[in-house]
C-alpha cells in the first residue's frame, strides 16, 4: 500500500515559523520490565473498581449517540466533595472545572489569561509542560531559575514577580521533577506579589503533608487557581482527568474557552466511579509515601544525593554523565526518567518489588560509572 | 455552604481583552421529547455494539493506572481501515490523526497552521464552531458569504482566495448548517487558489453520495486536511472522537502542538469498538437519509422552503420570526435549532415517529405565523 502523499515533507508545509524543527513532547515509551518514568501511580485499579468503571461505561454507552452533559455537573459535583475531604477547605460544583489531563485544564487557564501579548512565569526547573502549553498558546515565557537546591527563594520571588509582572505565574507544589512542596503562607506572599493569575499546581499533592492551595481562595480567590490531576495518586493516568478549584468567576471564564462537549460520556462517568473508590485507592498513597522514604536513606547510603521529595518520585545523582547514567538503568531493565537536569535523574516510586529491582541497579550503576 | 469567591466577579478577573463580554458557546440542553437540534444520530447503539464497548472498557479499566497509548496507534490503524473502505481511497496509519471531537482536530490544525499574525477563511453560513475555534488560537477570522441559496461560487471564491490569501481555509462539505456538497472538482480548483491549507470539513460526508475529499489526498495532499468525526454517522456524539486524513508530514506538525495523552484509553477502546460495528450502525445513515428525502417534500407541501441537504437535517423556512418560529416548535415538544440565519431554522432527522412529531408541530407553525 502506498501511503498517500509519502512525498510530502514537513518542510514544504505552512507550518508556523516557532514550531519548525521542533520535536513532539513525551517520554519515551519503551517496553520494559520496570517502568519507573512518568510518575505513574504503580498499583492497578483494584478488582472492585474495575467492576465499578465498567458498570459505569456500560450505563454510559447505551446513550453514546447523545452529547454528553457539556458542563459535566455530576462530575464536578464529584470532585468538590472530594476535594473538601482532602483538603478541608468546603467546595461546591461552582468551585470545580474539569478536562481532558491537567494539560488541558493549563492551556484553558493560558487561553483566558494569557496568550499573545502576555507572559507566563515558572520557577525553573519544574513541569516542562508549563512552557510547552505557554507557547502552544503563543503566551511569552519567562523563567526564574530555582535555587541550587531547587527551592524557590521566596523573598527573591516577590521581588522578580512585581518586576516582571506575568500575566500568569506558575508554581509547582509539590514541585516536578524535584519534590518540595511550598507551604501556604509563602503561596499567599507570592500571589500578593504577582500581578496576574497564579496557577497552584497540585499534580502531586496528595503524597505531600502540607496543606493546599485551596486553603487561600477565600482571600486570594481572585487572583489564585489550583489545578490538579487524577492521573497520579488516583491511578487514573489512562482515564486523562484534570480539574481545578479556583472561584466562580474563573470557572465562568474557563468555559468560554473550553471547547463544547470536551468531556467525553466515558470520561465523566469512569471518573465518578474511580472517585467512589477515593479512600481505598489513597490507600496506595501512603504505601508510596512509605517506600519513597525507604528509598532515599538506601540510594544515600548507596552514595547517592537526593533531593528531598514529597511526592511520588526522587530526583537523585549527581552523574557525571546522567544521559550515560540513564542508559545504564535501563541495561538493566529499569526505565527511569532524564528529565534535561544535568547530573541528575528522575525515579518514579513503584512497588516494593520495583523498587528492589530499582535499587539494585542504582548499586550497579554507581559502581560502574563512578 | 459559602462557595469561596462568590463575591469575585467575571470583570474583576485579569480575562483577554477579547473574551470580555462573551458568552459560552453551546446549543440549549432542554429535556424535551423530541430533540432534533444538535444533528446527532437519534438511533441508540445496538446492544451488541454496548456490550463491545463495555468490554473493551473493561480491558481498559485494568491498567487505568498507565497513561494512554501517546500516538494512538491502533485506532489510526483502525481509523485508516474504514476510511479507505468508506471512501475508497487507500489510507494508513500514518495518514490518520485523532482528537476528542473535530473541535480539537481543528484547533490542532490551527494552533500548527494558524495563530497570530495568519487568517482563516470560511464560507459563511458554516460551522459555527469555525470561527471560535480561530478566535481562540488568535487566528484572524475572514468570512465569505455564500450566494443566495447557500452554495459556494467557485468562481468567485477562487479569485476570492487568491485575494485574501488566507493561511486556512475552511471548506465544509455538506455544509452545515445548509446541507450542500462540494465535488472534489470544485474542491481542487478551491485548493489550487487556496495560498495555504484547505480543511474540508466532512462531519457529514456519510449521509452523502458525494465522493470524499479524501480522493485528493495523492494530488493536492501538501496542502489538504479532510476531518472527520464520529459524533454523527456513527451515533458516537457522547464518545468524542474526531479525526482526519492528511498526508504523513501534516500528521507530523501536529504531533508538535497536540497535548501529550490527549485520548484516553477509554476514548480510544471505545472508538476501536464502535468501528468494529460500523457496518450495522451506517445502516441507519441509509435510514436517515431516507427519512430526509421523506420529510423535504412533506415541509414543501405545508408551503416551507427547504435547502437541498445531503446531510442529516434541513434548513427551513421561510419565518418572518425565526426565532418566535423556534419558540412555537419547542411550545409543542418539538426542539429544533436556530442557527441565526435571518428566517430559518435547522431540523435534524430522527426517527420515523420523531419526525411524524416534528411534521405535526411544522403543520401547526404554519398555520399559527403564516
Amino acid at each position: 500500500m502506498t501511503t498517500p502523499g509519502a512525498g510530502v515533507r514537513l518542510e514544504d508545509l505552512p507550518l508556523r515559523e516557532s514550531l519548525r524543527g521542533k520535536s513532539p513532547y513525551g517520554a519515551p515509551q519503551l517496553d520494559v520490565a520496570v517502568r519507573l518514568n512518568t510518575n505513574e501511580n504503580p498499583y492497578p485499579p483494584p478488582p472492585e473498581l474495575v467492576a465499578d468503571v465498567t458498570a459505569a461505561c456500560e450505563e454510559a454507552a447505551r446513550n453514546l449517540h447523545r452529547y454528553p452533559d457539556r458542563d459535566a455537573v455530576a462530575l464536578r459535583e464529584d470532585l468538590a466533595a472530594y476535594l473538601t475531604r482532602q483538603t478541608g477547605v468546603r467546595l461546591g460544583v461552582a468551585n470545580l472545572w474539569a478536562a481532558n489531563g491537567s494539560n488541558e485544564i493549563l492551556q484553558q487557564v493560558l487561553q483566558a489569561f494569557g496568550g499573545p501579548g502576555r507572559t507566563a512565569l515558572g520557577f525553573v526547573p519544574s513541569y516542562s509542560m508549563h512552557p510547552i502549553i505557554s507557547s502552544g498558546t503563543q503566551t511569552e515565557w519567562v523563567e526564574i531559575p530555582r535555587t541550587a537546591d531547587f527551592s524557590v527563594d521566596v523573598d527573591a520571588a516577590q521581588l522578580l514577580l512585581k518586576e516582571k509582572a506575568p500575566d500568569v505565574t506558575f508554581l509547582t507544589s509539590p514541585n516536578n521533577p524535584t519534590g518540595q512542596s511550598l507551604d501556604p503562607a509563602d503561596l499567599a506572599l507570592l500571589i500578593d506579589a504577582a500581578p496576574g493569575i497564579v496557577v497552584v499546581d497540585e499534580a502531586y499533592a496528595e503524597f505531600s503533608a502540607h496543606p493546599s492551595a485551596t486553603t487561600l481562595l477565600a482571600t486570594h480567590g481572585h487572583k489564585l487557581v489550583v489545578s490538579r490531576t487524577m492521573s497520579k495518586a488516583f491511578a487514573f493516568a489512562g482515564g486523562r482527568l484534570g480539574y481545578l478549584a479556583a472561584v466562580p468567576a474563573v470557572v465562568d471564564a474557563l468555559q468560554l474557552v473550553r471547547l463544547p462537549y470536551h468531556l467525553s460520556v466515558l470520561t465523566q462517568a469512569a471518573a465518578r466511579a474511580a472517585l467512589r473508590h477515593a479512600d481505598a485507592t489513597l490507600g496506595s498513597v501512603a504505601l508510596l509515601a512509605a517506600e519513597r522514604d525507604r528509598i532515599v536513606p538506601e540510594l544515600r547510603a548507596l552514595g547517592y544525593d537526593c533531593v528531598p521529595s514529597d511526592a511520588n518520585f526522587v530526583l537523585f545523582g549527581r552523574f557525571a554523565d546522567a544521559p550515560r547514567a540513564w542508559r545504564a538503568f535501563l541495561g538493566r531493565g529499569v526505565l527511569i526518567r532524564d528529565v534535561g537536569i544535568p547530573e541528575r535523574l528522575r525515579v518514579t516510586i513503584g512497588t516494593p518489588e520495583e523498587n528492589d529491582a530499582f535499587l539494585a541497579a542504582a548499586g550497579d550503576v554507581v559502581e560502574e560509572i563512578a
